[in-house]
């Protein structure tokens, strides 16, 4: 169960999607919060994308509205006004400005929105809202999801608890900058705007910018942030104990729902973390990371559980960073593969490390002092068996 | 069959691949040809890459020995030096100076070269040299190829005919910026080199760099282009009606081997070439057209026979490329799908499109007039099938 003080959660069925599942979810706080968003750097943003960031701008947000199924991508100024309206109604339903509602779309591009389902739905949308609902939220933003994405996490601040509750969705079209991923991260602990701002940006650099299942950016990501105070604590600053605290809780959470993401990743049967160390810069070793995370041929070694380590290698001397190719020291886990290039492995060790379904491979490039990492899955039949006939 | 006049080929199975399959290729000029190379901008670079770019330098070349099952790369000094044997004994058995042999390899990254197999082939080798066994030896460079890749065409220059061939190889790891991939041309007709190298480089950039399969650059990529002059024409000028002929010539025969490569892509069903038109500049164009080819969701799409627009414009979002995205027009093959952004599809004329093996689709930015083009190819369950499984 997932609990945050002062916000309350629901999540119903309007009939965007078939079988009676669960495709409209409210997330209510009782106070207009302090709020800050993320969103996906896609040129083709979706309205609702565009309206969030908008609202946003103002700080203060009381209502996340999602409706997962129907993406409201690439419809213009007819996908514009759906977000406008159901935003509206939601705000109305709840008694509170519009301008305090943020709406996210989730699922298929190019359809329009059915302004109707959702409206006819929301009396009993807002009327289900409860403190144990967010699990329903939860569920109603899935997609392709096999399960719904949530982790908490308790911080000392001031002598209080507070708490740090991260919900997420999202399988496919995930790479760094948070391709189609939703997430909102709400706590009860108050923090000022820019203390929310900072937080959260390196937050989410460090956890769902990380994660790799196909290489695509969607043009609905966000990323929301709300505080509603009602920990009651003394506002936290821009640096200082409680602040470190404070970022480390959400990074820490959101990390966690991140990796779910990435074990979710559409058909994957591994989540492997790609590190990058000896780099002369934290952005060297991020592209060398991320270039071996894509690599199609990478990701199907995973899966076949085949130590071909030449795939990695390869795809690291096209990520543009320049390295000595004869230095080069990488493991799989803890068993070092090569030393200086040259192959020093027992073979059936680094099979043994494949054969899990989560492990790190590490590679060392030796011209620096810098690392960074990325998350990324295998590529597996099911993958294409869900994106072959996604809409069908 | 392919008979180019002055040059000779054979192929033979030395024992580097199982099943006494043909593994071993060698190509010969009567006399030393005037030549000129493209080479992997990987910066692992293979042994045998690095001794032909050291080669080429000179100028000419007399012969290219290629063996396939094996990379020779990222293999150090020894892979240096087994480059080295192999050429030096098929200089010695051909009676030519060792820096007229230019070597390749493909096949497994990270093994070593089995010297002693080829050079003890290399007698028979160098006996089966014969005009009609350039088909042998472009069977003898496949590795997960289907199918040998060749095609040739006849030019008229200065009153007589000459012969532009093309010899090909590569099914994985192909994206532009020629990925492992293999490309012999060769002439007869007399081509001084700076001539050749203006000639090599169009060519390849307008067909071999327009390929993506799965978005991989390999280590050893490499195009070379040998012209031995036996026509005995007037050397062709940088420009000219002659030097028009030869570059489309060239261009041309290149791009039917490029487009045999992507529909021979590991797994591949459908070619597909997306042609990206209305942006202010080539290179525009070409990176929103590379991003959509390179798409795993768009080729899966392609795969499921999904006219699934919303990935398509979702790609060209993520390019880097500033346009309008409520002014796009799409089409596939000549049915236009989107009007400035807005849906006019008959979705069943898209679905007829999408079912034949090899069409079109077109994006209008209208933003420029500059256009460019990629070509690529959907993923199957087989490309997971033959790539996670590689080496077993």
């Amino acid at each position: 169960m997932i609990k945050v003080p002062g916000f309350a959660g629901s999540g119903i069925s309007c009939g965007i999607k078939k079988r009676g599942k669960k495709d409209l979810a409210l997330i209510f706080s009782e106070y207009p919060a302090k709020a800050a968003g993320m969103f996906t750097e896609n040129i083709v943003k979706a309205p609702p994308v565009l309206l969030g960031m908008e609202r946003i701008k103002n700080g203060l947000c009381q209502a996340v509205l999602v409706n997962s199924g129907v993406a409201n991508a690439f419809t213009g100024k007819p996908g514009m006004k759906a977000a406008l309206l159901t935003t509206g109604c939601a705000a109305r339903e709840l008694g509170i400005d519009e301008s305090l509602v943020i709406p996210s779309s989730t699922g298929v591009i190019g359809g329009p929105l059915p302004v109707e389902k959702i409206n006819k739905a929301m009396p009993v949308l807002v009327s289900e809202l409860r403190e144990e609902g967010l699990l329903d939220a939860a569920e109603a933003i899935m997609t392709t999801d096999a399960f719904p994405k949530y982790a908490t996490t308790k911080v000392g601040i001031g002598g209080r608890t507070g708490t740090v509750c991260v919900i997420g969705k999202g399988a496919g079209m995930i790479m760094p900058n948070m391709a189609t991923m939703l997430a909102y991260i709400l706590t009860d602990i108050s923090v000022p705007r820019r203390t929310l701002t900072k937080a959260l940006r390196n937050a989410v650099n460090n956890s769902f910018n990380k994660i790799i299942v196909d290489g695509d950016t969607s043009t609905n990501d966000t990323v929301l942030m709300l505080a509603n105070g009602k920990l009651g604590n003394t506002a936290i600053g821009l640096t200082g104990t409680n602040y470190r605290k404070l970022e480390q809780a959400v990074t820490e959470t959101a990390a966690v729902v991140a990796e779910m993401i990435v074990k979710d990743g559409e058909g994957a049967t591994k989540t492997v973390r790609i590190i990058v160390k000896g780099a002369r810069s934290e952005s060297d070793a991020e592209n060398v990371a991320r270039t071996i995370g894509n690599s199609l041929l990478v990701k199907s070694a995973l899966y076949g559980e085949d130590p071909n380590w030449g795939r990695i290698v390869a795809a690291a001397g096209r990520a543009g960073v320049d390295f000595n190719p004869d230095r080069l020291d990488l493991y799989f886990g803890d068993h070092k593969i090569l030393s200086n290039s040259r192959q020093v492995m027992d073979e059936a060790s680094a099979l043994e490390v494949m054969k899990t379904p989560k492990f790190s491979i590490t590679l060392d490039l030796k011209t620096g002092k810098k690392a960074s990492f990325v998350i990324t899955s295998d590529i597996t039949y099911d993958y294409l068996k869900i994106n072959a006939h996604y809409r069908t």
